[in-house]
């Protein structure tokens, strides 16, 4: 089956990979050992398969079908007290935390402890201390939740850097308050001025404004201080490519998050059907008209960011280079989620075919270094479901449609596929709580079981690393 | 953490299960082999993580979480035409078409091939012929789709009696007419009748007003032409249990599906929010009125109904009674997605927990009988949806909350657990598309790849009885 529009989108980033030889890769010693860690934020089966469908066809496979240990992650979350009971449907801040901390606290929290807020120590602090490198890449700002909870303590997600400290508001409604950590308070400052002071080796995304702001207590930005801290700062694919390896990098290619690659047709997203008004009498008369069906397109906003496997292939060269302990890297593709939030799955495959790139660079790596284990695993489930286009029940002469909101994408292999969302009316979606999947590389055998908790995955990292 | 509420429900079986000592079970030789296929009708990764959090606790294990094989399955369908383009979602025909006969075929068909209606040739056949019995067991009728394609062929799961095999209408709209496949025409007739001519040796399940029509080209109820075929009919427990190990049983416990086990408080199900006059005018204004939390109770007409383990277990006495060969045994819970299509979590729980109970006796036999292989797998996704029961965006003063139907079940753990629907407003909720799970017991190593395709379960089958 010929997949022209995926190809055409693909082409580029393909040929760069290509040119990525194996022998060009760097190779460690017998006693190095790396752990690449890559999240596909609301990357669940709903959306796998909607990917996969387009990307590769109904039949076909992704690079993470070809994963040989595959497993499901139980995503646990609690009321913020401590001792709190269950919450069933989690965030980005607590799973990013139980996976980087081992710990399971509540939604919202950037490794710290429900309730009491007592700090985490994360894996980045951990491989620290033992003398490994680390590193953390998103399409999301460096800022956001997944990668702040690997080197940041912070009570709420939403202080992400010095101007966002007291009574955060959106719309004018506040979400978050982090006083108490405000460095005048005896704290560490925001999540941006704890990234800059923290051991981490590169930090490579979106976000920023949120380095733009005067550091608490100085007088100079907080972008500013990192370059005071030994970051080299970068803003574009060129000067990131074109950096010495080994340098200590912060790459900040967008103000917020990173654009995306692709987009529905002209922009659109899924649309509410449009309703006859003797449907609106009564829901079994009239007619409802579902959105016309439309192609995924390149988003014209993408051109000049960095590919997800771009910033990898930095963050492996740097991260490698001439380091025989080995390092820690966790790669997030986030916008598989922020997508799904706005109802666009045409936004949400192209960050999943992000993903796929940068798990094949990943695998390429780990076959030239052995003591490599690559693991990519989902935080949390999403809204996205794929429906059928023509329902199961359309032999009944009434309209049957949903309630919510809907997109019909014509795939390269000539069907349509209907992808709705409705868990509620609001700007954005919600979140679910199915499990997850965790897919592993060879070097996972032995270490990762059919069922576990994300919190396994901290101490399978952790005993990979023997980090004490 | 205690669940007064799963421990009260389950005692009965859990008492009658442990009475079924490893002595009390039969062993076979060295060279019987035997596989025991037990199918969750859509048992997602959605409906798996709810009914868990309900009877184990959100950080608990079901028996599925403890199977030391697992990987995930795409589901497969085309268009009703020779080589016709994919079809996203699937039902249960198709479904069971594919790991009974090893081919993807278009919905609604009963291995049958799509465009030609070509005869697929069935597991139950394929075992027939090498010597092996075989048995079907369900909680639905058991000429409903999942049992009917492992042992008939039809082109549309609606002709399961001699009286729905000509223009078959619901609510007085045809949805399917069989009319070329009547014997009268040179076919086989209906489901049934096909059924009671199988070399099926075991059929225990509802639908025994299938069984009442009379037989085309007799003057015979095809329940009679049954006897006659040799059937011992049973219709209740207890007789189920009083039968002689080694005899040809048909069980009709129920005129339809049997009743399930669990329902909603009062008999509640999935509802939706009440909005105010000012949220009708405008979404962000005004409030909407959740449904209120209720617990799940056991269904009174569940009483006198044989549990899907009472079944299993008389199946593996029956077909495993002074058998040297082996057999085949598909087992199916049909009402987790009956229940999810009528919005009724509590329901497709409970139905869940009856299949845990089967999954427990399948996994004991096999402890006694080596060569046993027990697959456990999802037919399709279904509509369910674990949301939050305080949304993402509560912080937000406007009302957020789900455009479809919702449940909010207290779990014996003390939290609100909820349960969203809204894939249509039909009185029916919609299939959805995602890759589902399959487990096996150890006899699967080496035999279960992380990723394959529903007709791949067929070939695994196949291979283990060696049925060529």
């Amino acid at each position: 089956m010929i997949r022209p529009l995926f190809h055409a989108l693909l082409v580029g980033t393909l040929l760069h990979v290509a040119a990525l030889s194996a022998a060009s890769l760097p190779s460690n010693n017998k006693t190095t050992r790396n752990v690449i860690l890559i999240i596909g934020d609301g990357m669940d089966e709903q959306q796998i398969t909607i990917a996969r469908n387009y990307l590769a066809g109904a039949s076909g496979e992704l690079i993470l079908d070809t994963m040989p240990l595959r497993a499901q992650v139980q995503v646990l979350a609690t009321e913020d007290q401590v001792n709190g009971k269950p919450v069933y449907v989690s965030d980005s801040a607590n799973t990013a935390t139980a996976m980087a901390t081992g710990v399971v606290t509540s939604r919202g929290r950037i490794a710290t402890a429900a309730g009491s807020n007592t700090p985490l120590v994360t894996l980045v602090e951990l491989a620290d201390e033992a003398g490994f490198r680390s590193g953390l890449v998103t399409t999301a700002s460096v800022t956001d939740a997944t990668p702040a909870a690997f080197a940041v303590h912070m009570s709420s997600r939403r202080c992400e850097d010095p101007d966002t400290m007291v009574d955060v508001s959106i719309y004018g409604f506040e979400i978050a308050d982090c006083s108490a950590e405000l460095k005048a308070n005896g704290g560490n400052g925001s999540i941006s001025e704890q990234l800059i002071a923290s051991p981490l080796d590169l930090l490579l995304g979106g976000g920023r404004q949120r380095f733009d702001a005067t550091a608490e207590g100085t007088d100079i930005s907080v972008e500013s201080l990192a370059v005071d801290n030994g970051f080299v700062i970068v803003t574009s694919p060129q000067e990131l490519l074109q950096e010495e390896p080994g340098e200590r990098l912060l790459g900040l290619f967008a103000q917020g998050n990173l654009p995306v690659r692709l987009q529905g047709e002209n922009g659109r997203q899924a649309e509410a059907p449009v309703r006859s008004w003797l449907n609106y009498l009564n829901d079994y008369l009239g007619s409802a008209q579902l959105p016309d069906p439309m192609n995924c397109e390149p988003n014209p906003d993408f051109d000049g960011t960095p590919t997800l496997a771009q910033m990898t292939e930095a963050a492996l060269t740097h991260l490698s280079h001439d380091n025989d302990k080995g390092f820690f890297l966790m790669v997030e593709s986030a916008s598989i989620d922020k997508q799904a939030h706005e109802r666009k799955p045409c936004g949400s495959i192209g960050e999943l075919a992000q993903l796929e790139e940068a798990l094949g660079l990943a695998l390429r790596f780990a076959s030239r270094n052995p003591h490599t284990l690559v693991l990519v695993t989902s935080d949390h489930a999403q809204a996205a479901q794929l429906v059928p286009d023509q329902s199961l029940f359309a032999d009944y002469p009434v309209p049957v449609f949903t309630p919510g909101r809907i997109a019909r994408i014509k795939t390269p292999e000539g069907s349509l596929m209907a992808v709705n969302y409705a868990t509620n009316d609001f700007i954005m979606g919600e979140h679910t709580g199915a499990a997850v999947p965790l897919f592993s590389n060879d070097e996972g055998a032995g270490r990762i079981s059919p069922f576990l908790q994300q919190t396994d995955i901290f101490r399978i990292i952790l005993e990979y690393l023997d980090l004490r």
